[in-house]
């Protein structure tokens, strides 16, 4: 038998459902560099961070939304698409990568936990398998997905060509073009100040519908933010463990 | 005008529904050191993870669900009813504590990231809000909270104590009784082995239910998995910093 060459199992998925243009300039991606399966989510799941589903059974549909590619869409969360994928669709065959997006939004900073991308990327990390999120700053149903792609292909190699070095998960968030290089940087401290735009229904009961202003305090230079701000893709290297060992020490006059 | 002592303010919240027997434990509790709001789902959120509700109105409704304390039920996700509460029910007084749980079952480890106990008080934290997310492990309906209640209430009281030290934001499991006493501890290292039950629904539709196995392959004894096993309530100060800094130098090469 010849030595042939085995192309990487790569996995897409994301949280702006299967239909999604950012979906399928992910697809693209990775269909240039291995072989590749979709599982994403029926509808969009934007907002879903890290939910799964516990209480009620899911649904699998192979579809034929790309040609030539496995595809399925999944009644779940991001989450729940990732577990199928591992445990079900590709039980015998494990990914060599995992890209996740390319969403519709920014995921950057303080973005990240309630993110259904970086949360469907994080689950498959649990099983280590290399994964990225990756993020387009542009809420747009018609982005143009097009300037990234040379990028989101160059970061998915250097994650093929470099796995088990310890950083199987990355937050990558892209500029609008024109992009002017690649930034390794932290998770910028952000937050969200809220405002509920309050409204009646057409019963007369009211409501409350989320919005908010997002609230940029951290003005250092190494952070997601001040790169994507200059033009550059931000990677932040993300993990699962959120203990915040700093504090330690403080902390230890509550134990008993 | 007299010097009154004034209490502080303690937001009680949970993802296992206004109704759930934990909740009540935790309101006791909250009730014997300060003035207590209540914001919780109408309905279980387990599993939830930090999941907003964007693409939809929210409902808050008053409900008497406890004697003499203001109570709230919400129809969004544990996230959304801090964020209300916040925002919109105390818009004029922060809060001094938030407490969520007591989650019926446990969210040591791992299980922190699919939480919606956690999750709730990780939301509080982002907003200065000194957070603590409790669950005994237990996940039966009629589970015993009491011998519990004298170890949450010391430990909400080290908080109010210590505001303003860092650590605001823990992760506290608690083991069934007799318990032993309280350790500060990591997030131990674990995954789920995932196995979908598969079945066919009564129009002969296939569909995958979500279960799993919990490996805990962490065998070092600073962790919070360590501290249950041994009878102790585990005390994991958390973040929402994901940035995985040990990894950076490795990463460097990525840069463009």
């Amino acid at each position: 038998m010849e030595n042939q060459e085995v192309k990487p199992l790569i996995l897409v998925t994301n949280d702006d459902g299967i239909l999604a243009p950012g979906l399928r300039a992910l697809v693209e991606v990775a269909q240039s560099i291995g072989e590749v399966i979709v599982v994403a989510p029926d509808s969009p799941q934007s907002g879903m961070g890290h939910a799964i589903t516990i209480h009620k059974p899911l649904r699998l549909t192979p579809v034929r939304a790309f040609e030539v590619i496995t595809a399925y869409e999944c009644s779940g969360t991001p989450v729940d698409c990732v577990k199928l994928a591992i445990n079900v669709i590709s039980k015998n065959r494990p990914f060599d990568l995992c890209v996740s997006g390319i969403n519709h939004g920014s995921n950057a900073s303080i973005n990240i936990i309630y993110s259904g991308t970086l949360s469907a990327a994080m689950e498959a990390s649990l099983d280590g398998i290399n994964s990225i999120g990756f993020s387009l700053l542009d809420y747009e149903f018609d982005a143009d997905f097009q300037p990234a792609k040379p990028f989101v292909r160059r970061i998915c190699e250097h994650r093929l060509q470099h796995n088990g070095d310890g950083a199987n998960l990355l937050n990558v968030n892209i500029p609008t073009s024109p992009i002017k290089g690649i930034k390794l940087c932290r998770q910028g401290e952000a937050r969200w100040v809220e405002e509920f735009q309050e409204g009646s229904d057409p019963r007369g009961k009211s409501y409350y519908w989320l919005t908010g202003r997002f609230d940029d305090s951290d003005k250092e230079t190494d952070t997601d933010l001040y790169a994507l701000e200059h033009g550059f893709i931000s990677v932040v290297p993300s993990m699962h463990d959120l203990t915040h060992y700093t504090v330690m020490d403080q902390l230890k006059s509550i134990e008993i």
